[in-house]
């Protein structure tokens, strides 16, 4: 709380949520310069401009929304860069969110600090070092375990060459693990969709991807010990399964017999299909099914899956799992008659819920401007827009085939869009629980990261 | 409170709300009965269960959706018996609602009605007895006018013989103030597309009957002074007339040259048109264009002030102008870093900010699963079922035209909608106040009605 309240903290702290926007809008230009670059080109000449910063965002911002065939149109280098944007993206977010979590939790006082140590805990993720540091190492070996696992299966199940399989096991890993959503061939993984070898590493590591820093720190230090986890981590886990659960059970149904996503399949690859396609929306992006012929149904629970996204400090997009499960839980409590929300034997205080409020519905209110703004602008189908601008608020990166058709001011919406979704949510609940004034807490509160 | 303390309390007060959906309930078995009866039906034989059912709920809950052209489909009897319907479904709602908001501050105990006695004026709305007077009063008076405007009209502007001038002009002066949205004519208004004669009495009687009664009462009473209006009516009126200003500019601006709306009227006469069509989302559900040939982004806008509504205690549906309003000055609020929600120098409770937050929510949740449940049902575009779903549920009773391409399953799940879109917020939001335990407030506070 020092740091708070000294008047000779440094400037850049004094809004850190401007920094981190700030730092996103840089290393934008950065990529996009050197995707506009020749070398970056397969081939002669270089890329439109358009296709630089959409291509740059979408990587920085670990979408996946591609406008151009990514192995037909970046040169190795070029594949570089996008590999390299994705990683920073996704290590910039993670780290961000998390060190914005704990300055935002240092704010709020050494009373409130006191009383809620034991909820702390989950956010006490140290100081600014530690914290990269921690990044880095469960990057590395979640990205490291993925690749070998991901290169053995090609080498041996597909006769791969050495070089070619370590490269795009690689390139999946850390597509995987960050969430980006980019793959080496133009139909993502559709190649792999009856294998789970292929599947089940990238669903692992983007599922670890998404469950966000702070849980996994949290899940490392005291696996074994359940009941010392923090409210973030229990109720990240408490959302993340069942959505992922009822996801994969209502598309593997509702798809059985379609016979363009899995009634071709096998029987026991359909439900392998569904998981994957359900685990895609928070918030990977890839798909081992042709998404554009999903009924109208499995759309619109995706964009619901998708919306709500991921875990807080995560790799993922969305309104973020703890955002969502406070509102339903308040919803709840009120149905109930409760005149307080409790989670996990915590009060959650009004002003956390009215934080959830404002992230959902000003998340809400940007995806219902954007659909009808691209509407307006393209005439398309309601569903395809829809399924479009929630993939690209959500960073997910799934596509309803609308963006293809777009022209280029089409195009910067939606890059306007996935940077927003990717800064938007995590900066305005930081930002908010910042100015948080402190107050006397009655009770010992619990305090998930809203955004 | 001498009612909310005494065991003695008649028992059916205890769950007041429940009895509403009850008597809801008991009126569309009459309704449908009645419309089910050979003499209701023009021509021979009888209407289909179906037919009298939807039409009973779509007039009892003043929706104004049908099935079978109005005109064509019923004889006098039956046009007597929607018409009955939908003075009783307005009737009945106004009471009923008024008499939950009477019943819900009288809840809050005597300590909170001390402290907030200058905000619950505009709820004493006095015993039962004058409630149903009052209702009954400014019922009869609107209805009166409009229909002596609306007769002269069609009298001197139509050279109509008498019976049938004055059976029409009753007819849309009971169905305008009732935002039933039941018209004599198979293209509702569309005949009178450029008449404000016709279209401004119609507009101004559903504007009232949206206000909502304990807004009308109120300003009856003190309409020269709007300093000692109450919260409600403030937040009603501050939130109903911006919105039916930008609806209008937008939905003007937004047609302007679509030839199969505005494009081909005079240009004096399409902000007539496009004020026509924004006030007819709040929820009369009348139309002097044709619906079907609006502009996607001219829909979405009208999903958006469909879904919010009128007034609390009106003939109007939709989650409410205050439950709307509540939430977006919360979100304000946060953004601001404000501790708590202020609206006109008062100071709105956490706990009515959860209410707001419910009623939406909850109301959210019931359009997203109808609309999947409708899309996988019909396979029919987007845009069309989120418009029905969302005009059923607010009982606005525009249609896209999927309505007339349902099957007998589709009506009914519009009719179920129809019916919890009623009969939902109102009971859900009183429900939630009823069961507030007393608290002591640090500060007087205002409390608008929640859905
Ligand atoms: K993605
Ligand atoms: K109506």
């Amino acid at each position: 709380m020092v740091e708070a309240k000294a008047p000779r903290r440094p400037r850049v702290l004094r809004h850190p949520a401007q920094v981190v926007a700030l730092g996103f809008a840089a290393a934008v230009a950065v990529g996009t310069a050197l995707l506009w670059l020749p070398p970056a080109r397969r081939g002669e000449g270089s890329a439109t401009f358009v296709e630089a910063l959409f291509t740059a965002v979408s990587a920085l911002c670990v979408t996946g929304h591609v406008v151009v065939d990514t192995r037909e149109h970046w040169s190795s280098l070029g594949l570089v860069v996008i590999l390299a944007l994705a990683q920073v993206g996704g290590f910039g977010i993670m780290t961000s969110a998390s060190l914005l979590g704990v300055f935002a939790s240092r704010r709020l006082g050494l009373r409130s600090r006191m009383l809620t140590a034991t909820e702390s805990r989950g956010f006490d993720l140290g100081d600014v070092r530690t914290v990269l540091l921690g990044v880095v190492r469960v990057s590395v070996v979640v990205e490291l375990v993925t690749a070998v696992l991901l290169t053995l299966r090609l080498l041996v199940g597909y006769d791969r060459p050495v070089a070619s399989a370590l490269w795009e096991g690689v390139f999946l890993a850390v597509s995987s693990f960050n969430n980006a959503g980019f793959a080496l061939r133009s139909g993502s993984m559709t190649d792999f969709v009856s294998d789970p070898w292929m599947c089940l590493p990238v669903v692992g590591a983007s599922f670890l991807g998404a469950l966000g820093f702070p849980v996994l720190l949290e899940l490392r230090k005291q696996f074994r010990a359940p009941k010392l986890w923090s409210l973030h981590t229990k109720l990240t886990l408490a959302t993340t399964i069942p959505l992922l659960v009822v996801g994969t059970f209502f598309l593997t149904v509702n798809e059985w017999r379609n016979p363009a996503t899995l009634g071709h399949l096998d029987w026991w690859a359909r439900p392998l299909a569904g998981l994957f396609q359900a685990a895609a929306t928070r918030s990977s992006g890839f798909n081992s099914i042709d998404v554009t012929q999903m009924n109208g149904g499995s759309w619109l629970v995706m964009d619901v899956l998708m919306f709500i996204g991921g875990g807080s400090a995560s790799t993922a997009g969305g309104i973020k799992v703890t955002t969502f499960a406070l509102l339903a839980v308040a919803v709840l409590a009120e149905f109930r008659g409760e005149p307080t929300v409790t989670l996990f034997h915590r009060k959650v205080a009004d002003r956390v819920v009215r934080q959830a409020l404002t992230v959902a519905l000003a998340s809400l209110g940007v995806v219902v401007v954007a659909t009808t703004v691209l509407v307006e602008m393209t005439g398309a189908p309601l569903d395809q827009v829809v399924f479009e601008v929630v993939s690209s608020f959500a960073t997910v990166g799934l596509s309803s085939g609308l963006l293809l058709q777009l022209p280029d001011t089409g195009q910067v919406v939606l890059a306007l869009l996935m940077f927003l979704g990717r800064i938007g949510p995590i900066t305005l609940g930081a930002a908010l629980a910042l100015r948080e004034r402190t107050r006397l807490y009655e009770y010992p509160e619990g305090r998930p990261i809203i955004g």
